[in-house]
């Protein structure tokens, strides 16, 4: 079996055309959805994510808004820029960078920005409202993961999904969200014992652990559908946490790295800002 | 085998002494803990639940006050009884019993609890905090049943944890504090396709659907611990989802039903409104 490739950038470009309608129709009620990130420091990797995040706003006529500061800003002092945009009319969505200098507390920064700006889904009551299956921002990636299955018409319902990675951002929510759509759901991580294993048991398996090609074809079932989320650099080369040639062999689908899951987190991100804007009218 | 029982109510006897005396701490510092709960309707199980809770705090030396409200009590009226209680300083901790009359909104009486006060650990916020490991007020059943387990030493690091059922108030969160304390974790339910097949991995099997006897023998491995929150009533006699005759003979570790799990539950109420009340001084 070779896999289909689940093409994140495809969909991202695809959905990316509707936003762009739906944000026209927001203009023809004067609304324009606003999104402002903010930059703590210079790390390089963050700028290149801003640098994407705006570039993808001004794409979708969303109105962007990038607030730099320097790393020897007080938590106070930050704290007080996010209650700025909370009352900022014109911002829909509020989004800081992270990582951020570590004298400020990430977990503080976070609970500040409004929940009803806030884009990321981080904020613990939007996290809290997905776990019960309430209408709330879902944090972009996993919601961009459930997305890509949804579009390639794969049946989550009763079927076995297993996470690799258990962090805040990806492993947990994603496995939330799939619990939501009726998968039966395992969480593995690295206290699992006998992870490969699992791994081995899953119709559909969710990678997320940052470990170069750490899933190689003996940890995947025949005919399973494998969703890399890992971003890794290699030798100056991008690549995922499952080694996509080998188990491109056996998967039914699989996503590759760069052009997989990475596209959908920032489209998610303007459906999210967008979904804000809405309310407001 | 024959399984050793994990006595609940052993468990809520010893640690209710601990709480009788971490409130005269609390006394010597002139603060008495107090719990508020509304009850709503005449509801014959709703009663006797609140009842129990009652005599439980008395026994503990928390101050507790019941606000009863006739069914026909508006979603204003009730919410606004829930502010005036966040507005108590002499309260620690409010819960509103459920069921609640189907005209008022379940969500927005959980949302309106203040969090700080919300004993039960229903709060969205409180939720979200669970999930990511933040201090919080944890749900009262499953931290009861976390506790069932530490108490017996029973090694959760890497364990392949079973979950059967994916309520709000049990399945989903005892997953989630036995993924905090690094078992691997596998939410299983009626959508489940191989379910029988999955409880037979688990190391540590939670099972919480209320239905009769639903788990047996055939359904469990050699030595598994299990831990059975379903109450059910059958011919008059209480019962759990777990068959107790033939799978403690399979077992290394069972929860009786009554005797369990159920009464780690109000005492861990007790020792959520502790805590808050601990939080004033």
């Amino acid at each position: 079996m070779t896999a289909l490739l689940l093409n994140g950038k495809e969909l991202a470009a695809k959905k990316r055309e509707q936003l762009k309608r739906d944000v026209e129709v927001l203009a023809s009620e004067n609304i324009v959805p606003g999104l402002a990130v903010i930059l703590v420091g210079e790390d390089p990797a963050s700028q290149s994510y801003v640098k994407a995040k705006q570039k993808a706003c001004e794409q979708a006529g969303i109105h962007s808004v990038l607030i730099k500061k320097p790393t020897s800003i007080s938590e106070e002092e930050l704290l007080s820029e996010i209650d700025r945009l909370n009352n900022d009319e014109t911002i829909d969505g509020i989004l800081v960078q992270l990582p951020i200098p570590e004298h400020i507390s990430e977990q503080a920064v976070i609970e500040r920005i409004a929940p009803n700006k806030d884009v990321d889904g981080f904020h613990p009551i939007n996290i809290g409202k997905m776990m019960t299956g309430e209408d709330t921002f879902l944090p972009c990636t996993p919601f961009g993961v459930v997305e890509m299955l949804k579009e390639a018409n794969i049946d989550l319902i009763g079927k076995h999904a297993v996470v690799v990675g258990r962090s805040n951002i990806v492993g947990k929510p994603v496995g939330q969200l799939l619990l939501n759509e009726h998968a039966t759901v395992t969480y593995t991580h690295s206290r699992t014992k006998n992870l490969r294993e699992m791994t081995n048991l899953a119709d559909i398996l969710i990678v997320a652990i940052g470990k170069p090609k750490f899933i190689g074809a003996d940890d995947v079932k025949d005919g399973a559908v494998v969703v890399d989320v890992g971003i890794n650099r290699v030798d100056g080369k991008l690549c995922g946490d499952v080694d996509f040639d080998s188990v491109k062999e056996k998967a039914s689908y699989l996503t590759p790295v760069p052009g997989g899951v990475g596209p959908m987190t920032i489209t998610m991100l303007l459906e999210n800002t967008i979904l804000s804007a809405r309310k407001r009218s």
